[in-house]
């Protein structure tokens, strides 16, 4: 089991990984304070692993709680996370009650919003059982849901109080979720580690055949880049925004075909190739190094041509994402592998990049 | 015009008290950063100052737009909120977009929720206009809305940029509104302040009468007792937990009736008396200062006998407040006028209280 610590000073806490770690009861103990514990997870992930995790919690004694949610970013919606309010006050749940997110990027995301508005906050813990959970959703602290006009516009930074990323149940994963998930290890290479985005080129085979150790060593770096770079920024001032490094493209594609259509990871794989694409129009990037992002893309099995939505219906979406001020639109550029910058573009580069990405 | 500042580290605040300040240009202009500010307000408050705070906003040259809510306890829901931000999105209100609730607490509290949310944090600045909200929800960061089986369970703690209490809008307060504000008064002085329970008690008359001057004394020392308080422990860990005082009972009368159906205010008024009689019953406080507490509730024009929803159903209602614990009620209760204390109730003393009330 390797530990990577997330320095937020008083909101501090670990992010433990290695193989069969839902299973251990030492790992949840120390953060479990009051006298009841509620499970979120949803249809696809309680049959696999729910009863393992309450077998892990059974020697703490504590009142146990499973809600479990319907399967799928289509269910990020109000709606659902009502039901999770429903459920915690149908039960009486106090102030102290401990709240743990078991599944995907949708199920930390819902449960740690709910974890932060319920009675205006209450503990909560991620058991994330996707890659793309594990390497970025289960640090940083973003919470929220979507609002039928845009991804995540709803929601609070709110820290877990540990993180348990468990690589044995990646084995359960279908292969499009493996893919998505490697997508986020790819960005977090591309903006901020050169050497890494090699490593990745070298084991790309060891990747998508979810080969434990390389997962192991893929999830710990992603992990560690990500709590520096939110370390210092927790609010999103601004180093945090290179994390959305292929976010812009990647929101407006989901939002543009509905959520669920695309998985988010595959998304982001496709949104880097656009941004990559608008970092050599603008003349920040060579083309190799752009052609080296699309191969890996490629190599990861994520799509790498754009849905074709429209341009205008493009930029109309990417006006109303979050990421955007005032209309003006900041894209995360690349000028080298391992290095990102931040700019606006010209709307005729951008329509050349939506061009030619379709 | 006074100022009493809420000193929270980097979160601190002016409230800025006096009379004719909507109208005052000054007041906002170092709190608005961006382009953009929404004007949140609802049916009633809308035709009587809005038009006052956006002559004033005029000078700053920002995009003002306004969303106009249903007034009332009975709208400080979801569906509400969800208006707030469907109305963001669409004007594709961005990060830096500046929120500013007009309205008194339903408002205050809905629109504090909305920021701390909408893109996971926006600025607002409060501008109360009932008494209950400038001596109360202005303080303390406390934002949200309330569920079927509770008030206030989804919500979350957030400050505002600046808060501005102006008192010549309380003129056109109706006067079940204006002695809710006064139940708060003679709360914040129960608990804290002998002295300002005895100036209370000499110019409960004033206050009735809405003299200005009167007013403005009992809202700056309300501020300041309550931003002492939320200074020391802006989370409520524990002594915040004092401002409750009246609230646990208070709350189970507005769930029990359905809300809106008595005024937020008169049933902490209620609840006070409630929490007196089983002070005096436990033994902390003796009877001749239950009734100083009886009679000044009863000259504010307040209700001193609670509504009979049976006892069952009020310890009910109790158990699923956000202050139970593990299903314990811990009661803010007096030990003399100024002093509280904190304690749970053995059930015969409680269903006695109850019996005694109604």
């Amino acid at each position: 089991m390797i530990t990577v610590s997330v320095d937020l000073g008083e909101r501090s806490y670990p992010i433990h990984i290695g193989a069969d770690l839902i299973g251990r009861t030492e790992l949840f103990a120390p953060h479990i304070a009051g006298s009841a514990v509620t499970i979120v997870t949803n249809t696809t992930v309680e049959p696999l692993y729910g009863e393992k995790l309450r077998a892990a919690l059974a020697p703490l004694g504590k009142q146990v709680s499973t809600v479990v949610l319907p399967d799928g970013e289509a269910h990020k919606n109000w709606e659902t996370l009502n039901g999770v309010f429903d459920a915690l006050l149908a039960a009486h749940a106090d102030r102290k009650t401990t709240l743990i997110a078991l599944g995907g990027g949708v199920i930390g995301d819902m449960t740690g919003f709910a974890a932060a508005c319920y009675m205006r906050g209450v503990p909560f813990i991620q058991v994330p059982t996707t890659l793309l959970s594990q390497v970025d959703s289960s640090v940083g602290g973003k919470t929220g849901i979507n609002h039928p006009l845009g991804k995540n516009m709803i929601g609070a930074f709110y820290q877990p109080l540990a993180v348990v990323a468990d690589t044995a149940v990646l084995r359960t994963l279908p292969e499009r979720e493996l893919a998505a998930g490697i997508a986020e290890v790819i960005k977090t290479a591309a903006i901020a580690d050169a050497p890494f985005f090699d490593w990745i080129e070298a084991n790309i085979g060891a990747l998508n055949g979810c080969d434990g150790e390389a997962l192991a060593h893929a999830i710990k770096r992603c992990c560690e880049i990500k709590a520096s770079v939110v370390s210092a920024d927790e609010r999103e001032g601004g180093l945090r925004a290179i994390l959305n490094f292929g976010h812009t493209f990647g929101h407006a594609i989901e939002a543009g075909l509905g959520y669920g259509e695309w998985l988010h990871g595959e998304a982001v794989g496709c949104g880097m190739t656009m941004a990559a694409d608008l970092s050599v129009r603008l003349g920040h990037l060579d083309d190799a190094s752009r052609k080296r992002l699309v191969s890996i893309v490629a190599a990861a099995r994520l799509p790498i041509r754009a849905p074709a939505l429209g341009e205008t219906r493009y930029i109309d979406l990417m006006k109303s994402d979050k990421k955007a001020e005032a209309g003006t639109v900041k894209f995360v550029l690349l000028k080298r592998i391992g290095e990102p910058l931040m700019d606006s573009a010209p709307e005729d580069a951008l329509r050349a990049t939506l061009s030619a990405s379709v």
